[in-house]
């Protein structure tokens, strides 16, 4: 045989095989689709309950420990290696009674739907009155300055934008007036904040989220107003600058309770060192049922390994589920998680977040070089019949954030995206607007994704 | 300059040019984009007024031809170079009142939700009433034969299979039980038909659409049930198989009257004897508003070609946008504007249709060669921003089919379909099922398709 046959020969092989290791993956993959869609567990049986028996979720609140236990009982009913809890102190924030707030102008009073930012002070005993000082940048803030804003209520109006192509991109433009907006106001002397509610929807549903103090900087009480009311109130504005509003809130910060994460795992049989981790969060605002944020990325997030154990598939690899408490108003669980990873010497060869929803799935972001991307983008064609139309580079998700100075690789899990911001930190957040067959999907790619790290590294 | 120096200057002109007019194209439909999401008219003025000004609309229903006269007076407002109405006969079918049926066991009796099948005929005077025979298939049906079913109901129960991709194929693997179902059963002797409702969903909202009669059998008539209650007969059926159904439905054909296909123009500049088609259909179930079914699909089509008189994009080829008639429960409409374009010998290079829900756009199906496939497959690329996964050559839609026997090759455009059925048909495919940037996405899509399809034809 010469020399140039064998090479042919041995090429045909290698091409031979690397067919049939990914008819193998796909294979794989397919079982875990049939078994999702027939034997599913995520949607009829988890995410109900987390949503219709427990409800919202708040850190520090009873519903969150009443998810902490069943999500963790649920866990150990499987055949996983090890299920435990993760204890971390969380901060417990009330929202109290049901927000008040109205517009007065001369002549009327129109009541208006708010929700308390959370993390926010209360208003005085009987509440808020004020005039309005409508904004649309921390520019506009500046420039009005002490004179024109000291005493007032500090309204910021900056809508989403409507020329971005997901809803995301939108919510990062614009989230900056919720985050940082209260404390920048109060630098001024404003008395009190009422923020444009973050979503392209036109509505009558406030969006609550937390809001960050500065130490030095006096505490004021910060709402979310909802869209339809926020363009109420700022035609009137226009036609009455001198209109007051007044809100009333008796939400309050009471310091920090024991909370747990909930960790499953699945030890790897080639290469258990190395760890891949799926997680989402399991507390939740108080004012919705977080259906899509992030129960859904809860039950995903259990599913995905689930779907490993009733197919009977090991993994090289081992594979972690990580529900992390209190993303919402602190991030302790994935702060804690991380500084137990350091101090066990783990090493995580990837962290996947699933956070943006239960809907159905489209990209899948890994945080590598340009490089490194390519050659991982083949996994689209394995993924793409459950709906990743897209693998990029905008890896990341609040609760595996800290890992990344570990040299952790941060994964992103990007669902269609234009619906989220319409439920998100909402009463409507609720298990009505989650689809079954949408979360299935997700799981699914979730499962399939993990099997090829765990198959190939990265 | 030696041969080969010349070729390469060549080559890398082509390239240049290649490269500057993707660049030019991948704008174009940038600036569809922008106009869409800031000006647009699909949402917030077509597709509201026609779901809550006029509502479902029905061939040769009052708000069938409402729906006439609106679209026409608003393409008429817009500069097309034509806009006109094809007059065509279609058939009217009336649901009259609403239809009421339960179940009767030997203790109890229990109301259930249906709705008449399109084209059935009425029960008889005081509703039927007879035992229930179960089925899942046509085979089924034989080997039972007539001593076993005739004088009975018949009952088709095949559920949407779960393990399938889309929603789509699910339909298409269930839907006989209804189109034909009918007439098959009466054909050994059942004196009526309930037939589980086409979704996924599992809920109370019962799901019409046509069935079709053959006309040497007794025509008896048919109603579909909700899956909630569809379940809830086949366990009572298993507990006491003698029990019995009842249902009263006083639909009936009227015969045929005139409406109308509404079609609007912008002549090509440079190949104006080429037509691009891009439409939906007009009519819809008279039971709910016709929102995703197909009132998304007609302003999706009006906003394409409105995007382009916006723009000041002057069309290589001609450009249509039709509205067809009675896709429901006739294909009047369809046939009528295929049979004109013959006797005018118009030559359409392509036909689009756009009648599979509001939905985020996700892939679009041309019906060519595979190896025609493969060269505008390039342009998945230009689409994707705006939610084209893949360029497929499933091509299609109903309205459409008819113009296939000319050699038009026919395009389906296919949005994420997980949801559609659950709306599909029903009651609740109203407005609000909409959402208003993912019906934008697919306007977009639509016109950079037309767009790319004028420049560059097939």
């Amino acid at each position: 045989m010469k020399v140039k046959k064998i090479i042919v020969v041995a090429l045909l092989l290698v091409h031979f095989s690397a067919a049939n290791a990914q008819l193998k993956d796909s294979l794989i993959i397919r079982s875990f689709f049939e078994t999702a869609f027939t034997k599913g567990k995520a949607y009829d049986e988890w995410l109900r309950y987390l949503c219709l028996n427990i409800g919202g979720r708040l850190s520090g609140s009873v519903q969150a420990e009443k998810a902490v236990e069943y999500t963790y009982s649920e866990l150990k009913k499987l055949p996983f290696d090890t299920v435990w809890l993760q204890p971390v102190m969380v901060p417990q924030w009330i929202r109290g009674n049901k927000e008040q707030a109205a517009i007065h102008t001369a002549k009327q009073k129109y009541d208006v739907n708010i929700c308390a930012l959370g993390n926010s002070v209360g208003t005085p005993e009987g509440g808020l009155k004020a005039k309005v000082i409508e904004v649309k940048s921390f520019n506009e803030l500046k420039n009005l300055g002490k004179t024109k804003i000291a005493g007032k209520i500090v309204f910021y109006n900056r809508p989403f934008p409507d020329v971005v192509l997901t809803g995301g991109a939108a919510y990062g433009a614009s989230v900056d007036q919720r985050s940082v907006g209260v404390a920048e106001a109060a630098k001024y002397g404003a008395i009190g904040v009422v923020v444009r509610s973050m979503t392209h929807a036109l509505d009558e549903h406030p969006h609550t989220g937390a809001t960050n103090y500065i130490d030095s900087i006096a505490k004021i009480p910060g709402c979310a107003i909802s869209t339809l009311h926020a363009n109420l109130l700022s035609n009137l504005l226009k036609a009455e600058p001198n209109l007051e509003f007044s809100f009333s809130q008796n939400c309050e910060m009471k310091g920090y309770v024991l909370s747990h994460n909930v960790v499953a795992e699945i030890k790897g049989n080639e290469i258990p060192e190395e760890i891949i981790l799926v997680g989402g969060h399991l507390d939740s605002w108080d004012n919705g049922q977080g259906a899509h944020d992030d129960g859904s990325g809860c039950v995903q997030s259990m599913e995905a390994l689930r779907l490993f154990l009733v197919n009977g598939i090991k993994p090289k690899r081992t594979l972690r589920c990580v529900l992390f408490m209190n993303e919402e108003n602190g991030l302790k669980g994935g702060l804690e998680y991380a500084r137990l990873a350091l101090i066990n010497k783990e090493k995580h060869l990837a962290a996947i977040e699933t956070d943006a929803g239960g809907f159905m799935p489209r990209e899948i972001g890994i945080d590598v070089s340009e490089e490194k991307l390519k050659s991982l983008q083949g996994w689209q064609k394995i993924l793409a019949p459950y709906g990743i139309q897209t693998i990029s580079n905008r890896g990341g998700g609040a609760d595996i954030g800290p890992l990344r100075k570990q040299g952790v690789t941060l994964i992103g899990y990007y669902p269609d995206g234009q619906k989220y911001f319409d439920y998100h930190h909402t009463e409507i957040d609720t298990f009505d607007k989650v689809n079954k067959r949408e979360l299935q999907f997700g799981a699914v790619t979730l499962a399939g994704l993990i099997y090829l790290l765990s198959e190939y590294g990265l």
